[in-house]
């Protein structure tokens, strides 16, 4: 088969990168850190997008749209926020091209079409939504907001990698407002633990959940929770944030509301984001090297039948019976009748590409009343009777899906190391594939800067269901209270 | 009711306006041209859009994402294309922003961060889409390539309506690759006819489907076709368009393929898109002086129930079964609880919403064993038994989608005229509610231009399913072979 794929021990990233493009999820654009999303790519966004948007409906949450652009005296007006992303910010400058009157065919861009104010396209959007808020609030009885918005943001970002991080990239965010802190702060904890729920359940992708120490916080919130996933080479990975934003939009933007008592208060809020980048997680959670390897309940196809040696009449009967039977229990099912492609190069083409279970039909095993039943995670075979074989299928997706999140488990679970020591920190980053370290920290920003510089290893996160236990921190050796999590991390 | 609306005849524009913000649509935002689209009007352009991205997908296309940005290049590669967007481009210069030295707290445009070449923000994407092509294509088993995608564009227009026409706007374009002139072309059509039965069927919006004349073509297409509605003060609303592109992107970014014979040949190429755009549509098609009317199959909410006076145990107890049962059947039903508005109050709400059908419950009528059953678009009010209410709110809900598509198809017909004359034109133009002109045109450009100098209207289309008759152009007296329709238009 020609499209051979790195091995992960040979060079991890460039299997990565090999499993993006060779299983046609995405590739390089002509704009700098741009990315296309492929059909098959987009295929699984669209699955995730509407399971996660099913989850904030039954949560109460409505979508809306919001301009692209904001303002430059917006985008400043949350200090934090702007300072956060001001290095990132793609700004549109003028609106119009006209000839070039030294270059034939060819635009410029007019000059006189200057704006008289710079645009930034949106980074985030907080700013341009708050300020909007502000029209829309004015009661308690407007409250709380509960809105999100499917839409693409842009941060120049100088070093960039498929899904993981692009300068275009595709997400939701939720921005929420209410009339108390307390009803914030449950909002923010329910949206983590929303993402928590599908990368769990849907992604089969185990996350800690946890909040940010102060230095790795959003810019803007007072508090960020996260789920954090361990890829396969022992690296995290920010899966989803979830902030506690507490007045300071409001504050920024004015954003008050009468109170029952008609007394003015500002406005307590959250906002919340997942973006393609799961794809990313996706795949260096559990693709091997053979390719990727999807789990069933976000795989765009999880079922093929491939007719061996090609398709003809009598395995046709076959395959369509078990394709429409499959169908109707909403099992998403192809029946590849390519005839120029020999079964082979199509096993190893599904397998690339991660559907999760292939039945095979031949001739010779169809007189049998037997099929072949071949499932992508473990790639075990069976020999299956064609009678039962659809309940099979569907009792052997579920089995895919609980398997691959247990193995992922095991794994975190594996690479998960309790040290006490700087040097025991450090050998455990020297591994191959350091993962997770758990370890006391003074809760100083100077000592994690620090840690950082020496390791390029990051607090991912202080787990929220964490045991408070007395001990010493492993830099400093001053008083800590917890363990918290470190990693080096995309 | 505060919540006034102007009427139609008083101030037709001011009345298309009142009811995208008081039926809470859309709002303006604080960038120049640029909607926020709120919540309601956010879930109508949801139904839309998994409705036609079902369509899309029934007919064999796939969706995928392309950046957001086009470089100056490649948008100018295509000549006619880009001389077409130029004026209305939002041009990228650069990508961060510093803190301005003079002034404390604020941004500014960071000098250095200048790009070296100019990214326009995508008016459409032919240009990035098509020079992407030319690496997926290379053999005639590539193709055809049908892809759609869902997403922003910006178009700097000067004069800006909500929904009708914005700087930004969310629509979808589908960008097909064929083999052959006529596979592009059946495509073209069939995406006319694709567009057109979801105008009728589903936004109970009739449409006159034909092609474009050449001034009024997609820049950069060879042929365009159109469906063409009529909105309720005469003038026509462009609904939809799909490109018939010929071989010209394939020149200018050279995308070819060999042939079964292995001869190298240019790719043939369509686009069509919709947009937001049809949200006005809607509005102007079936909308009152009491607020918007919705199409039962395009409504957020299809049924409202309403206890009279307020909630309380036994209408919620009759309440909820209803609205249990409606579920059950896929009916969007929402119970109204609260209990601090007026039966009245939300009556007049629940009309400018535009909500086909409202049930409303009482505890006399209870006591009858019958409920209130109000249809939107007649505002006709009937005594229900309760025994049976569910059967009759869901054949309601067909009678009302069927009445709206036959009433506006009443209406076109209405305002649709022959005329011969020049004088006969300009009369009809002159009308209050002017309507579709059906008349012979010479075929030139010169007096398309003419007839639009002197009366504002054009040529909407050239009817694809039109008779060939003979006669004389009514402005230029020769000869002409079919008669085409002129109107004003948005």
């Amino acid at each position: 088969m020609s499209k051979e794929i790195t091995n992960r021990s040979d060079d991890y990233s460039k299997w990565y990168i090999d499993i993006v493009k060779k299983a046609q999820l995405a590739d390089n654009s002509a704009v700098r850190g741009c990315m296309v999303i492929k059909p098959y790519g987009y295929a699984i966004w669209e699955n995730m997008r509407d399971q996660l948007d099913k989850m904030f409906k039954e949560t109460g949450h409505v979508n809306a749209y919001f301009p692209i652009f904001v303002p430059k005296s917006l985008f400043e007006a949350e200090e934090k926020n702007a300072e956060g992303f001001a290095k990132e910010c793609a700004v549109v400058t003028h609106y119009r091209l006209k000839n070039d009157p030294n270059r034939a065919g060819k635009l410029m861009v007019d000059p006189e079409a200057k704006l008289e104010e710079e645009l930034i396209i949106r980074p985030t959007s907080e700013a341009i939504i708050w300020n909007t808020y502000r029209d829309w609030i004015n009661s308690y009885r407007d409250l709380p907001l509960l809105i999100n918005q499917w839409a693409n943001v842009v941060r120049w970002e100088m070093r960039t990698r498929l899904f993981l991080r692009t300068a275009e990239f595709l997400w939701q965010e939720g921005h929420t407002a209410h009339a108390t802190k307390d009803e914030a702060l449950d909002e923010a904890l329910k949206m983590q633990e929303v993402y928590a729920t599908f990368a769990e359940e849907f992604m089969a992708m185990p996350v800690l959940r946890g909040v940010k120490s102060e230095s790795e916080r959003f810019a803007g919130a007072d508090d960020t929770y996260t789920i954090e996933a361990l890829m396969q080479d022992g690296k995290a990975l920010q899966a989803g944030t979830s902030h506690f934003l507490g007045q300071n939009f409001a504050h920024a933007f004015d954003v008050k509301f009468s109170n029952e008592h008609n007394k003015q208060e500002y406005v307590w809020a959250t906002s919340w984001g997942v973006s393609t980048r799961l794809i990313g997680g996706l795949i260096m959670t559990h693709s091997d090297d053979e390719g990727l390897v999807m789990p069933p309940k976000l795989a765009p196809v999880q079922v093929v039948i491939v007719p061996i040696p090609k398709p003809g009449e009598e395995i046709d009967d076959v395959a369509n019976t078990i394709m429409n039977e499959l169908k109707a229990e909403g099992v998403r099912v192809e029946y590849d009748t390519d005839k120029k492609k020999r079964p082979g190069f199509k096993f190893a083409e599904h397998e690339l590409r991660g559907v999760p279970v292939r039945i095979g039909i031949g001739k010779r095993d169809l007189a049998n009343g037997v099929v072949e039943v071949a499932r992508r995670d473990t790639k075990e075979k069976q020999t299956q009777a064609l009678d039962g074989v659809v309940d099979h299928v569907i009792a052997l997706l579920d089995d895919i899906q609980n398997n691959l999140f247990n193995r992922a488990l095991k794994f975190r679970e594996e690479h998960t190391t309790v040290v006490d020591t700087f040097d025991e920190f450090k050998a455990v980053l020297d591994r191959d594939i350091p993962g997770f370290i758990v370890a006391h920290w003074d809760g100083t920003a100077e000592t994690e800067q620090k840690i950082k510089e020496l390791t390029k290893a990051t607090i991912r996160c202080i787990p929220l269901d964490g045991v408070e236990e007395a001990g010493a921190c492993v830099y400093s050796g001053k008083p800590s209270a917890r363990r918290v999590i470190f990693a080096k991390a995309y």
